[in-house]
């Protein structure tokens, strides 16, 4: 494997002295794109006939014919009459979500076309604070395609609901806007905060627009009217999470940019385009992106391309879809003058296909380098050395016994009422459920009749030993069987869901010895095992092999009686105390509606 | 006079609590605008039914009903139906072209609706240099609307061939990037220096780009080859000297944004607008200015107003040209968040008006504050006080006389062959025309019959006592006369064109005297005179009274016998040594084909 040698790049104004000279015909391009059909995502225009010359990683000229740059050095390609399009970008996007690391999230993006990605390592931040969040921004920089870096703005997502490893403050996010890579705030999820004017999120806000960068949203509510108006005051300048067409036209009208999202279960881009395709709206706010996608997304359907290609489906021009996923995104950055089109000065990356409307991605430049060909990357996309303390974050105290997961009923009852936490298929929220459950030998058993099983929150984080058990129902598992991850948005400590407390035990310690991951063992066996080393969140072997091993625990899962699709994602997010409506944490059951802490027995006889 | 109160308008980030709690509904606006039809220029929709809550200068919300932003306190306009639409940006102009400062441009433009401006003092760069610069940037960041500073680039506009008053370095450039109303550099005139990679225009234009600033770009050639590409790729990012549909659309194509002029003497639009409104390119990149507009357009025309109107006339959608005029240009200096539409967040500046094509000006609020209704300004716009250098800048050794003016032949001559600059009516360059002209008395002297002048450039910066004489046809002056000028493009000399060298005595001692400005001697009488004291370029009094002078000043050339159009913007050209054919500069005679001093005399018998 070539290693890349384009993983630094020198800026515009240090290589214009040699652009200004290739273009002018003085010195030889290092590389001739020729015969080429130009898409310009500036003029909307699709062009016949050009070249485009490159000269140190940048576009140093583009017309109807570069033999004037071409000398006898310089490496020629011909596009038969292709069509050059920009490489693509990923307007939002969360890295950890692929269960790799940024390295190998670019080598299995790029073969896709995507050549720039905007990426929030919050996951992460909740692990190791900012120092995790620099370890990422470090190991994008390594890489031989461009990924730049939002600051996480919001961890704990949930103060005092929940505990994460290390909080993010105000302070960490003006630091963080003076490291190279840093291209803005990300997605501020505190959006009550915003509205009620929290001193420290709008402390993080100003620190980004003080810095000349992009504040990026997050707006979760169907409610468009002073509240929203308000987070809109509050300096946010785009939002990814609007899901109908009123949505994305209320963001752009008033001066936000409209991510919309294909994601591995993010399904936004049909409901919100028509904006566009049957409204009429000026697209230039309209940007695409992924948000979130897993291994297996990546390796067996795409990324960007797949984004792009699925607007034009759903009736978008294919120039327009391709202008929401380059120029609109680097624009919106304050980066329209370094890429996202292929033009002067900017970063040459570039796409050849043969069609713009099913988008072959055939070969891909990044920096002036051929990255990937026909699907298989070209380039060595260097790890990081992660230090060890970044590998050893499942901090139990000790190992977990059956013991560690019993549920005591209230002293003298004889019957509980349970809160217990409801799973609907294919959602997010939770529904906040009550069951009449049994007691047996003073303890609350879980109930496979009524298909609840027990879930418990495992600290990780500070070894305090801390486990909170609860009860959940919807998966349909059945025999005795644990699934245990250490991927449990967004405090991620340890979410164990089991009908069996000793297989609960055996998942938990399973993890803790291998360093964090998702694990499924049934009948004391283990079924499979999804190593995440990284944070607990992330491995650092290349996506096909994570998504194998992902696909073989969601066989495991069905083999254990699971009911629900995409079940796995779901038990991820079951510690998430922002969504609705009955979920866990650290510090107990949490009733999201009203954000407090509750008990797990509303009653007993 | 009310004092504006929003001369400082403090960040986004700093009013970022107060626009939340506004637009929340917990305060109360300082003024909102109810029963507009909102403009929006970021989604091209014209929406009924909409209000605007505006509090600290900033617009805090835009929605159906501002009522739950409405206090007792609050003022209230009630637009009764009309559009409102954002304050009009012009992308690029020289505020000296109007003979005004800063102050009393902006007076003259605002009640035209005009609230953002982009200018480049080049001229007083040529006079004053960098203190020229940050003098006119001071006065600009005292006004109640937006006066943004391109420092510029270029002077001497032509090295070697002129000597202005102070020159501008690239350590020049690179220190002002760091004033507070620094937005980027002026328009890069020496557009063959960048094509040969010039070191110190490349230089110029790293510092602008590293301080993420934007580079002001004119390519006035129209060769759209090679040397246009080396001219892209030294990093210019827009330019405004296109006349043609194909210059704009090589322009887009490239990444850059095509300006497009409207000025006095400037139309540039009709010939191509019709990249927009036939080719159907995307109109994201095309952005109106006016580049140059005497205090007459200002007074009797109009300023941004009239551009937009005139850009509607060719065809091109209102909206669509309203864009041109406010998002397009605050997305190309990155300032959209923070002007350029209605949206939460920017600054308020604000059009009331009752009709979207032909555009009448009724209210403009900037900053929040009502700055001019029905025509007329409601604010002051103060005046910087200049400092008595700035106002003594017509430095002459000694009171001249005619015989500073005489213009001998060559040795034993009795007829000589004369190169004579050629006045082209309407048009900027000049044809290097050749006469036969008498010698008497060893002199050569101007001839009536064959409508040759005497024309002389007067060295005014360092008190050399320099005068160069020449000839000059085409003005068709009879009778003894002097026109003077200190406003000399661009190393701003003096100019004196005569047929009578007494007169032209007086009329070069007169701007002596009063310390610059503009002049016309007839029959040894002053015949009118505008003075512009500051720089030799500027007046400090109101644009009517500066227009009324030039208007006078413009009926004695008539009277004087002058046939041109125009006539006295070309007098004041006639020093412009980048524009072809022949020119004068206190070097000499120029050939602006070859770039080279040349003698009077091309042969003689």
């Amino acid at each position: 494997m070539e290693q890349s040698k384009n993983t630094k790049i020198k800026s515009w104004a240090e290589t214009a002295p040699t652009l200004v000279a290739v273009a002018a015909g003085r010195a030889p391009a290092d590389l001739v794109i020729k015969n080429g059909i130009w898409v310009n995502v500036h003029t909307r225009e699709v062009l016949e006939g050009h070249d485009i010359a490159i000269a140190q990683g940048r576009i140093a000229y583009v017309g109807t014919s570069a033999a004037h740059c071409t000398g006898p050095e310089t490496q020629v390609i011909d596009a038969k009459g292709r069509y050059m399009i920009p490489g693509l970008l990923d307007g939002h996007m969360h890295i950890e979500s692929g269960m790799l690391t940024p390295a190998e999230f670019a080598r299995a993006v790029t073969p896709h076309g995507t050549t720039t990605m905007f990426t929030d390592p919050h996951e992460i931040a909740n692990v190791l604070g900012l120092e995790g969040v620099r370890l990422m921004h470090d190991e994008a920089l390594l890489q031989p395609v461009n990924i730049f870096t939002q600051m996480p703005s919001c961890a704990p997502s949930a103060p005092g609901l929940e505990t994460t490893g290390f909080e993010i403050s105000a302070e960490d996010v003006a630091e963080a806007m003076d490291w190279p890579g840093i291209i803005g705030l990300g997605e501020m999820m505190n959006f009550p905060g915003v509205v009620n004017g929290d001193p420290q999120m709008l402390a993080e806000i100003a620190a980004t627009q003080n810095a000349g960068k992009t504040v990026g949203g997050h707006y979760a509510s169907p409610d468009l009217g002073p509240a929203f108006s308000a987070y809109v005051a509050g300096g946010p300048a785009d939002d990814h999470e609007g899901t109908c067409e009123a949505d994305a036209i209320a963001r752009m009208r008033q001066g936000m940019r409209a991510m919309v999202r294909l994601g591995s279960a993010w399904y936004d881009v049909e409901a919100q385009i028509t904006a566009i395709t049957q409204k009429g709206l000026d697209p230039r706010n309209f940007i695409l992106c992924t948000d979130d996608c897993h291994s297996g997304t990546l390796v067996n359907d795409g990324h960007m391309n797949r984004v792009v290609r699925h607007a034009i489906d759903c009736g978008c021009d294919p120039v327009v879809a391709l202008q929401m996923a380059t120029i609109n995104t680097a624009t919106h950055f304050g980066l329209e003058r370094e890429l996202g089109s292929l033009t002067p000065g900017r970063r040459a990356d570039v796409i050849l296909t043969s069609d713009l409307r099913s988008l072959p991605i055939e070969l891909v430049i990044a920096r002036g380098a051929v990255v990937a060909e026909n699907g298989k990357v070209r380039v060595d996309f260097p790890l990081l050395d992660w230090p060890q303390h970044a590998r050893e974050t499942v901090n139990m105290a000790k190992d977990l016994s059956a013991d560690d997961f019993v549920i005591d009923a209230p002293e003298g009852a004889n019957r509980v009422t349970a809160r217990v936490i409801g799973m609907v298929e294919n959602q997010a929220p939770t529904k906040a459920l009550s069951f009449d459950m049994e007691v047996a030998n003073g303890r609350v058993e879980p109930d496979a009749a009524q298909d609840i099983a027990q879930i418990a929150l495992v600290e990780r984080h500070r070894a305090t030993g801390g486990v909170v058990n609860a009860f959940v129902s919807g998966f349909g598992y059945k025999g005795p069987m644990a699934l245990a991850s250490t991927v449990a948005h967004d405090s991620h400590h340890m979410i164990v869901v089991g009908t069996d407390r000793a297989n609960m035990a055996l998942a938990a310690n399973r993890l803790r010895a291998v360093g964090g991951g998702v694990v499924l063992f049934a009948d004391g066996q283990e079924q499979a095992l999804v190593e995440l080393p990284i944070a607990g969140l992330m491995s650092d072997r290349p996506a096909a092999e994570v998504a194998q091993k992902a696909e073989a625990l969601g066989r495991a899962m069905e083999a254990a009686g699971c009911t629900l699709n995409n079940a796995y994602m779901q038990h991820s997010l079951l510690a998430l105390v922002v969504i609705p409506e009955l979920r866990i944490s650290d510090k107990g059951l949490v009733d999201v509606r009203s954000f407090e802490v509750t008990s797990l027995f509303e009653g007993y006889e």
